[in-house]
């Protein structure tokens, strides 16, 4: 009988689960709370129990899985197994997830960042159509990445992908990380608000975006988008800001990694072509010429799964 | 006994070849002319005789050799082991490099472009000491490079490692790739003399670098950093501006890839230190700060040996 992958995404409010074949097909999907109470210290047991409780359920015995791989916020040392600096779920201390893991659930793990797992994920079943050569960039609350060459993620010194941080204008606005402009602070969904206030104050025609702005009513990422498409000028301007920081830095990706796809994911990307087409025009200007005609920009396409999806491929290496 | 490796470095001017130990220690060397006439037609001839004849020379035999490796200018199919669009070599249409050279020499060949073997020259045996994470940034009359994780240089879809061609400064300096800004168009031997032509139009103090330009004299990358280092204003100035842009690239490489080393080779950083500790200065400026202490920025070590150095281990696959 073919063996089993089960995939783990650990975010700060929920944990989602799946159990898949080698091949990548998700045949269980569940999802439990994220309990970060008391300094995190929940969370590994309750990924334990609740492994443990799932294979109970389905009648699965360990024996029937290849192994079990997971994405996790902070910062991942992949050979050791551990994870440190997880804010978002309260592990200020080196969490030694890989040996609790094992030792709870009797089946081999493998870590790597959730931004690499959605990157594998990607790569593995979705935009990425199994291609070795694929850069994912996601856009969300922040920008995160990941680079895969030859079919594996680069790690290079461990905080290899980190797309979020390319610098894409120099003495711009300032990012989380101490510098300024980097491409986290104009892509990310808090990035495309910040613009369109920065613009909104220069701006001095008829626009729904800057009457929002300037009543002081809930301006969103999905708003821009929203009245970009519906032809406001002040939106129109802003989304063509953050697409031209956007091309700009995949074209930068390009002439350096040349690979099959570059695939942008995340909330943000909910705006679908309309982003996609403005980002692929700045691409085009800025590209190495062999790398316009070589690499292709593509819209992620699991969705929430991506992250599951690419954890369990971690798990291949015990096959 | 143990076996060899031959490594062939073809240039414009002159082919240089070694006969290396498996571990990348130069044993024998000597070079020929090229000879670019009747379309580069002579070159993989006088190649494939200049083997076998030193070969018989030092009373070797074809199968105390693991391989034969060339780095060549052009557009290299590293699979099929063909050569196109090499112009400095006359070479216009498809070579079948590798099928010439086998039938020739009875020994197994590799070929990759210049710019990628002297990167894994540098990676083996220079700067970057072994190490498998390594960025090679070559400013010659071009500015080049090469990408290697995991211990092997990233081909992407044949064009990876166009560092030349990462945009510094959209809409700047004009490049020959036809877009605007590429980092070659500053930091290259010409882009640097470039930058100086065009500083020294708006520099309005005493300095011996804007006589000499509006003197007509001859300038060159080295007379720039040469007058820097004297405390010529308006060539420190060029040197800054220089290095802001390596510095901004190195940074963006590393945020991708976090490389353990980037190395800094080519004609231009002959300048040393002082053009290193400069493009270091703005690399920790716009670096994400985990890349800041964890890649290093080095000048290259091998020099003139990096091509045929990186060429040889390119044979290491038929080990």
């Amino acid at each position: 009988m073919d063996k089993k992958l089960i995939g783990v995404d650990l975010g700060g409010t929920t944990i989602k689960f799946a159990i898949l074949t080698e091949n990548g097909d998700i045949q269980q999907k569940w999802s439990v709370e994220t309990n970060i109470l008391d300094e995190g210290s929940h969370i590994v047991p309750d990924i334990v129990a609740s492994i443990n409780h799932h294979l109970d359920l389905y009648k699965m015995d360990k024996d029937q899985f290849i192994g079990i791989g997971m994405g996790t916020p902070g910062t991942v040392d992949v050979e050791k197994g551990t994870v440190v600096g997880a804010y978002n779920l309260n592990w200020k201390t080196l969490q030694n997830v890989k040996a609790e893991i094992e030792a709870g659930t009797g089946i081999k793990f493998a870590v790597d960042n959730d931004a690499n797992s959605a990157a594998l994920g990607e790569s593995w079943k979705g935009a990425g159509d199994n291609a070795k050569e694929v850069v994912f960039v996601t856009l969300g609350t922040g920008v995160g990445g990941g680079v895969v060459t030859d079919g594996k993620l680069v790690h290079g010194m461990g905080a290899g992908g980190e797309i979020g941080h390319i610098n894409v204008h120099p003495g711009g606005f300032e990012c989380t990380c101490g510098n300024k402009g980097c491409l986290e602070t104009y892509a990310s969904a808090t990035g495309v608000v910040r613009v369109a206030r920065a613009m909104a104050e220069e701006f001095a025609g008829k626009s729904h975006l800057k009457e929002a702005v300037d009543n002081g009513e809930e301006v969103t990422s999905k708003l821009v988008f929203d009245l970009a498409k519906d032809g406001d000028k002040l939106a129109d301007m802003v989304v063509d800001r953050v697409c031209y920081y956007l091309g700009l830095a995949a074209a930068n990706l390009g002439s350096t990694l040349n690979p099959q796809y570059i695939v942008i994911g995340g909330g943000v990307s909910a705006a679908g072509r309309f982003l996609l087409d403005r980002v692929d025009k700045y691409f085009q200007e800025f590209a190495f010429p062999t790398v316009r005609t070589s690499t292709t920009l593509k819209l992620a396409e699991l969705g929430n799964d991506a992250g599951v999806i690419g954890a369990a491929s971690l798990a291949l290496q015990f096959k």
